[in-house]
């Protein structure tokens, strides 16, 4: 997949579909607008105007309350027309389904689709037949990517342990199966942290995966060693069966953190998990709401990542002047 | 569970749990909020801007198109950003998964949750565990209260029969499964009304409610003679199985509002029903529709009720004064 | 079912149920007033502020994303607030369950109900039973009526085709099952269409339909001979079985539209079909985003034809004058 699709000839955010390719000063200029934009937000209006009159559509195949609630709230504080389209994967498995759905909606004067579904690919099929002017967001495609996940990670990441270059992180889980994982890889490797490790059960790691320019651990203990962030990852127990794991509770043992092995990183480490949390699988409750968790945080900090990238590509496209409507001031 | 939850130590409504233990000025204040309020709406602008910029979601376990519609019209009237999420009850039934939606969608910065939820009680457990600042709304939980509905009752026999110390009223039906006879029986009693009598076979009274401060009576005849106010409840069918009741039809028969018990009634007799009505069940059409019926008043009071318990709520918890911004006046 | 319901006594649109009846000048007038709109859209700024405080539900008895989707836009379009119900039709197929449905949410003061339901008439019953200042919008009633989609027919004709009078039209397929064939008709008859021809097997034609002033023609080649404008039907799979047609195959060869017949048509002849396309049944997909297919205007136009109706209808029973609110100019 062309990871140009992405960028105009500006070098500016058309798409987003994945942060593979993205350069770290577009990446930072992401994680700055959210900055402004979660200061705004803090005010006491919580809506700014900066998409009145554009329509987003939330086009979701595979269902999914929590997420799409994140990218409608976001719309919505930018003030934007939001329509959510719950659609049936069933019926529109196909390529040329797909299309015409996709320029069914496109007639509607959408400006942009949040798009979720359970092919990978699909969000790059829509934005290479997506018409000049419509935008196309990723909101996660099968096992490829997860873009505003990987972006709010790095929020997460940059505000709580400033200094990519010094970081150490672990990923931990079900690598395999995780899209929040790619995005995540490709997100802190171009940010220039230290050190990506994967850790998981063999079972559990893609074939390859080194070349994404991570190290490999298939031990726990060994695989916290000096960590200062610790990202894990939901285990999705339906996909689970006996293929790749055993059992839940092997899982956890094995593989879960506890506070125990918790007690053993620095005490400034931080914790992190996409959502929603397999409580006793991958995580101890007391873990997810201890002092070193920024779950939470995560989830609120994705409101103003995802209004970020909104505002930054819908803001550019724009291509009329609208009085008495404040305008994302754009940096160098 | 602590009534005491609910009241802020200013005395101020900080959730809406339950009728039970709020005093009669607070009641009172509730009810002339939503007369202002339903003044407002019928001049030429509909919505009032007194929310504007808060954000409400209507988390519903239980599928309820029409009671979700009351509470979402509220909120755009008052000028709130409103989002459904329809849960899956069977996901998040035990106490440890509820907790965790609660907190993931608090971290979206949501002012307001309008819950409604099978399990008695659910609207306490997020009340108990919100956030500072994050108001808990019961739209309805289990068998125990639906506190709107009660304060609509209470704002529609108010309207029609003022004067609640000389009423005598009668509740009609399945009072065993009703969280409408239970808000509605506290909301009277502290109003102050005379009497409040319980109509129902003896398998859908439950045990010991005349600690409630209520009479109960197993012939509708009798139970009827010398009422002002008859509030007939909603028999759900898919429970009553033999367990019950032996049949629709002799409910109807020993227990149904025809026009023949209503003809025995003092001539301005008001009839009330939650809604949606059992036709030939609880109620005879010709009766619903009749000139004694406030049955469609009661949907309407709903959207104005709803509106005063949430901006009293909200204008509340308001921190920071906006300009431009009416606010809700408040009476000592 | 009478069409005087949907005209008030100074002729103007009171609900829009069907076609059937309305005069050309009131079918003109809701096109240019579409016209209108879409001009408006163009500009910076696409909402306009005609319904500013007004309610729309959208009731959808039966599923469609799609089409609840461009009612909804165009209520957005119009800043009316719109709130969309998905009904079961399974618990309201009764008259009097219908009738309580409407009372109901009636009373929550909506200003117009837009109601899609598999049963002909319901639309009809709708409006019969409407409180005054309550408007029903047909968006589909069983196989009987779709105006809306009739008239956005009628705006893409008139744009790409106009003056009516010099018009031959082929309606192509499942005429039997189709509400749209129905409205196009009706609305064509006003119009002043030269010929309208019906093109489908004998099975898919319903009895007596020449009394609508259709000729009808079960060969696909003698049907397209010397038309203007191809009007194809979506087949809906599911309803075909073996009663009406042997095969998708068969349809498509006997009556797809296919580049080689196309090849045969006038070069400016149009090509038009309601969507969602059945590629390689109704039309090959090289035919519906070919040079002649104007498939995708037709989603588009139905934005601006849907608002055209909605502000007609609501602008005319606004009671009260609104400062600072445009108003839609009527014309005489």
């Amino acid at each position: 997949m062309s990871p140009e699709l992405q960028i105009d000839h500006h070098g500016r955010l058309r798409h987003l579909l994945t942060l593979e390719g993205l350069s770290r000063e577009l990446l930072t200029e992401i994680l700055d607008t959210a900055e402004d934009l979660e200061k705004a937000l803090r005010g006491p209006e919580k809506n700014v105007p900066l998409l009145r009159g554009r329509t987003i559509m939330n086009l979701f195949f595979e269902p999914s309350t929590r997420t799409r609630t994140t990218f409608e709230l976001a719309a919505k504080r930018l003030s934007a027309d939001v329509l959510n389209l719950q659609m049936s994967s069933s019926s529109t498995s196909k390529g040329e389904t797909l299309f015409d759905t996709l320029k069914t909606l496109e007639s509607m004067q959408a400006d942009m689709f949040v798009v979720r579904h359970e092919a990978s690919g699909a969000a790059h099929f829509f934005a290479q037949h997506a018409a000049p002017g419509v935008a196309i967001l990723n909101a996660g495609d099968g096992r490829h990517a997860h873009p505003t996940q990987g972006l709010l990670d790095l929020f997460t990441i940059r505000r709580y342990k400033p200094g990519f270059e010094k970081l150490r992180v672990a990923i931990v889980g079900d690598v395999l199966h995780s899209r929040v994982a790619r995005s995540d890889i490709h997100g802190l490797r171009t940010m220039g942290a230290a050190e990506i490790r994967v850790v998981a059960p063999p079972t559990l790691v893609p074939a390859g995966i080194e070349q994404m320019g991570v190290t490999v651990c298939h031990n726990i203990d060994d695989g916290l060693d000096g960590i200062d962030v610790v990202i894990l990852l939901r285990l999705q127990k339906e996909r689970m069966l006996g293929a790749f794991l055993p059992s839940m509770s092997e899982f956890h043992r094995d593989f879960g953190l506890t506070r125990q092995r918790l007690a053993r990183l620095h005490p400034e480490a931080i914790v992190m998990h996409p959502g929603p949390i397999n409580r006793g699988v991958e995580i101890e409750g007391d873990v997810a709401y201890g002092p070193q968790s920024l779950i939470l945080q995560q989830v609120n900090h994705g409101i103003a990542v995802r209004m970020a990238v909104m505002a930054m590509i819908l803001g550019q496209t724009d291509p009329a002047p609208r009085s008495g409507k404040r305008r994302l001031r754009r940096r160098a």
